[in-house]
């Protein structure tokens, strides 16, 4: 059965206008939360990566399907990195530098959103790979500890 | 800022259609994946929970935000119970009677997907999540260890 259900999600971004810690019960459910998240896509990108990459057969369905859960999920994990909730494998810096870190989240779900349309064509899909994985490597090189 | 950003997600639930195990490296992932999409999930009916049972206010927009999560990161978990994943607080029984854990896994996405609407209002979110609970509840009793 093919359950390529498409359907519609309010990012949980929109909690963002909320006061922020108060989401979670406590700090480490926001970490928990946003690795939780970043775990998820990870597993979706991996996917699309192998197939971008040629260490897995292309299968357009499949790449649309996990595109889009990528597209998606990616505007999840900020919510969890609320004031007060240092910690896991973020760098404090994130609490420093909001408008450069807040830029790379612009930046990841403004290349994610792109991934549904890119992944029906293996070339697109890789050009549309190539910017993500850029992407993550940016923020991640500036923020996420080693 | 309110971003209330609506989107399409297309469910790893299509997945399901792909070779099973194969979608993960390795079983530990797959539940790491199903965990994490259900901590996601949870965090948001918690919030919701808070609301229909009085301890938190309640505030619309809010909940039909966090119910709109709810709704569609409920598609996700399932493909983490692949066949070959038996481990994490998953009775066996899950892989034994599949037929009865898809039910519930079905069951549980059709009460989801009417917390959005539900969720504008405060007495018809307090039904929707006695159903939305009940469906969590019946599972977990059935296929999740103490």
């Amino acid at each position: 059965m093919n359950r390529l259900a498409s359907f519609t999600l309010a990012a949980a971004g929109a909690a963002l206008c909320l006061p922020a810690i108060a989401q979670f019960a406590k700090k480490e459910d926001a970490i928990k939360y946003r690795q939780s998240a970043m775990f998820i896509q990870n597993q979706h990108v991996a996917r699309l990566g192998a197939m971008a990459s040629g260490r897995a057969p292309y299968d357009a369905a499949a790449a649309v399907a996990n595109a889009q859960v990528v597209a998606e999920i990616s505007k999840l994990p900020w919510a969890g990195f609320a004031p007060g909730t240092e910690g896991g494998k973020a760098k404090p810096e994130i609490w420093k530098e909001q408008p450069k870190f807040k830029e790379f989240n612009e930046k990841l779900m403004a290349e994610t959103s792109k991934l549904p349309a890119a992944a029906g064509n293996l070339d697109t899909l890789k050009a549309a790979m190539a910017s993500v994985g850029d992407t993550c490597k940016s923020c991640h090189d500036t923020f996420r500890k080693d």
